[in-house]
C-alpha cells in the first residue's frame, strides 16, 4: 500500500497534470467507461459534521475508489482545514488497497480543472473578460486555471465581502492583468466567462445581468439547497455539467429542473463535447452554462496521477499492508 | 496517520474481543446512538468483481468510517482471498483519516462475533447440541465463537461438499467434542442452536425439519437473491436481526417478507434484546432466529479495538499524512 501524504501533493502535480486528468476522464464518462456510484453524505450528529464519500471507476484507466471526508465546521479553531478528505485508490485487479492519498489540496485542484475544462471547450474563443463572484479560498485556484484557457485581458469580480477580493487581485497581477471590483451588473455587462464559486443558498447573479454569448460556470453547488444564479439563466443557457444525476439533485440545475423552467434531457454531459459526440457551443450569442457539481471520477484520476508521480520522485510511503 | 496490517490481526485481536466490540456496538444502535449508512455495493464490469462500501457512525464510541472492498472471484488464482477488504477509521472531531486496517480476518471475526451474540441471547441455557450447515472457510470462525456461549456437548454438521466437514470435525475435536455428519433432517431433529453459513441461492433447511425451542442463526445470506432456510421457517420464529433495513433487503428475510408471510415491523434488533429493551426468547419451545447480514458497525467496532491494541503492543505503523 503507498501512502501520498498531503504536505506532498503541492510539490507533485500541477494545474496542467490535473487539467489533462480531468478532462481524460470525463471524456471516458462519455465513452461509457466511466461512471460514479451513488454518493453517501451524511450529517453525522457530531461535531456539526458532514461526512461521506464520492466513489466511482474508471474501465479505461482502472481507477478505482473513493474520497472519504467531508465538513468539520469546527476546524478552523484547532488550526485545520474545515474541509478534510482522503482519497483511496483500489487494484482494480485484485481488490487490494493500492493507495491512501491527502486529498485536501487534489479537492481544489480538481474543481479549478473542471471550470477551466469547460472554459477550454465552451467559451468564445475570443473572450477576453473573465468575471469571478466569489472569493474564498478556492476562487483563487478557479482564477488560475481559467486564465490558462483564453488570451484574457482583465479580470472583474464581485465578493459579498468586497475585503476578500484582494486574494483574487493578487492573482491577476501575478498574471499580469488588470483587476477590477465591480457590481454584479456591471460584472455581466462586462464579462465573457464567468465563474460564480461561493457557498451561496439564494441566487446571486440574475438572468438579465448576462449578455449573449457569455460562458457561465457555476462551480459552488454541491448540495441541495445551495444556489448561485437565476433559474431562468439556467433556463435561457445551453447547460453543460460533469454528471447529469448530480446537476439535478445536488448542483445548480435543481432548481430550474425543479420549477420545470430546464428539463434534464435536455443538459449535455461536458464528455460529449471533449469527445466529439457534441459540438458545444453553436452560436457566438449562445449563453453556455457548466454546472460543475464535483465528481468523485475526478479526485480518482488526479489521485491516481498523484500516485504515479509520487512513486517517481521517491515520496510515495510503501507499506507491507 | 496509523497503518495496521492484515499480517498483523491474527496476533493483535480475539475471538473474545470481538464479541465484546460487537455485542457493545448492537446495543449502541439500540440506543440510537450508532447507525449504518446506505450499502454501496456495485458489479464494476472489470474480473467479474463486486465492489462497495458499507460505513456508519457510532456515536458513544466515536467510531466512524468505512469498510471498502468486495469479491474478486479470480483472486484465488493469484494466491489471494477473493474477499478483499480494507477498514478506514475517521476522527470524528476532526475528519481527518485516523487510521486503515487490514479487513479480511476482521470481516471473518466479526461476522463468527455476531451469531456467538445471538446465542448468548437468544439459545437455551441448557441447549447441548450444536448444529452446523456449511464447512467454507467462514464456518470454522462460526462454530469456535459459538462454542463458548453454551455448554455444548456434540457438534452435528451438514455441507454439500461432504468432504469438506473434516475442517469443523478439527475444531470440535480441538474443543474435545465429538463430531457427527448428519443429513439436514436429522441435523434439524438432533440440534439445539443451528448455524447456517453457506452462500447458497435456494433454501437447504426446511421448517418441518426445526424443532421447537431451537436456535437458528442464518449467516450466510447478505445479498439479494441469495437464500438458506425456508421462508416458512422465518415465518414461525421470532426473529432478530442485526439490522431490520438489511434483512429485508439483503438478508434472509427478504424472502419471507417479499412472500407477505413475515412482517418487517415484527423483526427485532438484537441490539434491543442486549440493552434490555426486549426480553428476547419468550418461551423454551420458541423457534428463535437471527438473522446476520454483517453491517458496518461491526466493522468498525473491531477495527477500532484493532487499532488501540496496535499502539499498546507497537505495531501499529505510524505515518506523519
Amino acid at each position: 500500500m503507498l501512502i501520498v501524504p498531503e504536505r506532498e501533493i503541492a510539490n507533485l502535480i500541477t494545474a496542467a497534470d490535473c487539467f489533462t486528468a480531468v478532462e481524460r476522464v470525463f471524456a471516458s464518462m462519455a465513452n461509457k467507461a466511466a461512471y460514479n456510484f451513488p454518493v453517501i453524505r451524511e450529517a453525522i450528529g457530531h461535531a456539526d459534521a458532514l461526512y461521506g464519500f464520492k466513489s466511482g471507476f474508471d474501465r479505461e484507466s482502472l481507477a478505482l475508489g473513493l474520497k472519504a471526508g467531508g465538513f468539520w465546521p469546527n476546524n478552523v479553531s484547532k488550526g485545520l482545514t474545515n474541509h478534510q478528505s482522503t482519497i483511496f485508490l483500489f487494484d482494480a485487479d485484485t481488490g487490494k488497497c493500492r493507495a491512501a492519498v491527502g486529498g485536501n489540496l487534489i479537492t481544489a485542484l480538481r474543481t479549478a480543472a473542471a471550470s477551466a475544462v469547460s472554459i477550454k471547450y465552451l467559451a468564445r474563443q475570443e473572450a477576453k473578460v473573465l468575471g469571478m463572484i466569489g472569493a474564498g479560498h478556492q476562487s483563487a485556484f478557479q482564477l488560475r486555471a481559467a486564465l490558462q484557457q483564453r488570451q484574457f485581458e482583465k479580470v472583474v469580480a464581485w465578493n459579498f465581502h468586497p475585503e476578500m477580493l484582494s486574494r483574487l487581485e493578487q492573482v491577476a497581477n501575478d498574471e499580469g492583468l488588470p483587476f477590477e471590483v465591480l457590481d454584479l451588473e456591471r460584472l455581466g455587462a462586462e464579462s465573457d466567462v464567468i465563474i460564480s464559486i461561493t457557498s451561496s443558498f439564494a441566487p446571486l447573479l440574475k438572468a438579465s445581468q448576462v449578455r449573449p454569448g457569455t460562458h457561465v460556470a457555476c462551480m459552488g453547488t454541491d448540495t441541495k439547497g445551495k444556489q448561485e444564479v437565476e433559474p431562468e439563466l439556467v433556463a435561457m443557457a445551453t447547460v453543460f455539467t460533469d454528471e447529469i444525476a448530480q446537476a439535478v439533485t445536488i448542483g445548480e440545475c435543481q432548481h430550474a429542473v425543479e420549477r420545470g423552467i430546464t428539463n434534464k434531457e435536455a443538459i449535455i454531459e461536458i464528455g460529449a463535447v471533449i469527445s466529439g459526440k457534441h459540438p458545444g457551443r453553436s452560436s457566438a450569442d449562445e449563453i453556455t452554462l457548466f454546472d460543475g457539481t464535483g465528481i468523485a471520477l475526478q479526485d480518482l484520476a488526479v489521485a491516481s496521477v498523484a500516485v504515479e508521480l509520487a512513486l517517481v520522485k521517491g515520496v510515495a510511503i510503501e507499506i507491507d499492508f
